[in-house]
């Protein structure tokens, strides 16, 4: 019933802070990287979303920071995608450090989007259709 | 029972994103801004607590987002405190565009941390002083 | 012959990494801060400038830095503008710390580019009037 | 007689701007990567030079942008070190679209720094001994 993908990104220089830990607000984008990585692997690049008139910006986020991450850390994410995508999708994460220790936690959720209208317009069919293709194992139609 | 502070920031074009809208993961950098002003206000800068000796990294994150911000757009940041900090300090945020609209929500929860440990260490006594003189028409003692 | 805006910025705790000091990509937005109040001065917001359908993407870019920029320094920017603007846009920028001493230099180099069809098309005639009438002082015609 | 180093990032969202291209000030992140990824295959992570008591600041950067970088593309970072290291070590660097276009070029000079002292320190005998034995076909001696 659940969809899980796994990806990996290396700890920035630029993404530390004096304190000598990932600076708090970087870890949208390490979300960003393992959602957009979660969307490939269900078929859909988040590009060709945007390309296909339907962009989707962020309705809410938390996060919990559970240990720091370090420059050059190599971080495992694995982003969670639970129920089906409505008028919403909503994204878990899970961070974990080079030592298999989970750090942060965090979820998002998306609205799909028309940029003219500027109005909600619900998961577009042809994006179901391939979920509902690749991924009958993953969720309960 | 409760201390704001107000302050502004203008929105630079490298928080903007194709969407043409604020990054969503740049709103920690105006909460920081917000937070930094309200503890300037308290009477404390953050750079003098960690000069003497304590960081305060974040526990936890959550956001609202309401309205995008756009390119250029002075928001007004309202940080407010409702409670004595204690082990933690939590601060509550509302964003609102030129227009006076509200278009974002968040809290943060930060913790006093002594950097040579690794270990929470509760809000200092300096600290309290200060809010305790300060501040006591915002707080019960 | 020169124009001259000068501004602040004060350095946010995101912009800083594990060195202690301001990394150095983030010099690129001191610019940009620069820039962007130097155009206001020169009576031409940029958001304007993309409202009626030109866009400034960098041609390129110099920076040398002097001394580190540290957490919480309010910093001063002085930003140049020595030539009169026609295919591209020269800016020069001078960064201050907080004890008067100049800590970094940099040059950007902008082109006017029509957005629809990716092509230069210089300085636009309403630009040019803005700056012929209010800046006779600054350039040579 | 040159080093070159070669790896990928793929854009970020969070690096895009409103011109729906990657923000100029975000190539300073690529060429870090660029530059870690050079070091490390030099067989040195930058991380080990830090714990070993070396920072390696900036002292000037310059760069080129040729053609934007867009969304989820996939660049190709290549790094050069042209010389042998002594008092500063110069990276180059070319970065290339998933067409193989050249879209930027730069170059990073930075110094070995002792961080206690805040004094230059020249590359250390170790950094140097590994640079020798791995790679005397790069450099002259």
């Amino acid at each position: 019933m659940i969809f899980v993908n796994e990806t990996t990104v290396r700890v920035r220089y630029a993404e530390t802070d004096q304190m000598g830990f990932v600076y708090y607000g970087n870890y949208a984008q390490y979300y960003e990287v393992g959602r957009v990585s979660a969307m490939r692997e269900l078929g859909i690049s988040y590009k060709e979303m945007e390309e296909k008139g339907i962009i989707m910006p962020l309705a809410s986020m938390s996060t919990k920071f559970i240990k720091p991450a370090h420059y050059d850390d190599l971080l495992t994410i694995k982003t969670y995608v639970r129920e089906m995508p409505k008028v919403r999708m909503i994204f878990d994460y899970e961070i974990y450090n080079p030592n298999g220790e989970l750090i942060n936690v965090g979820e998002t959720v998306l609205v799909f989007l028309d940029p003219i209208r500027m109005k909600p317009c619900g998961a577009p069919s042809w994006f179901m259709d391939i979920i509902n293709e690749k991924l009958p194992e993953h969720f309960e139609k």
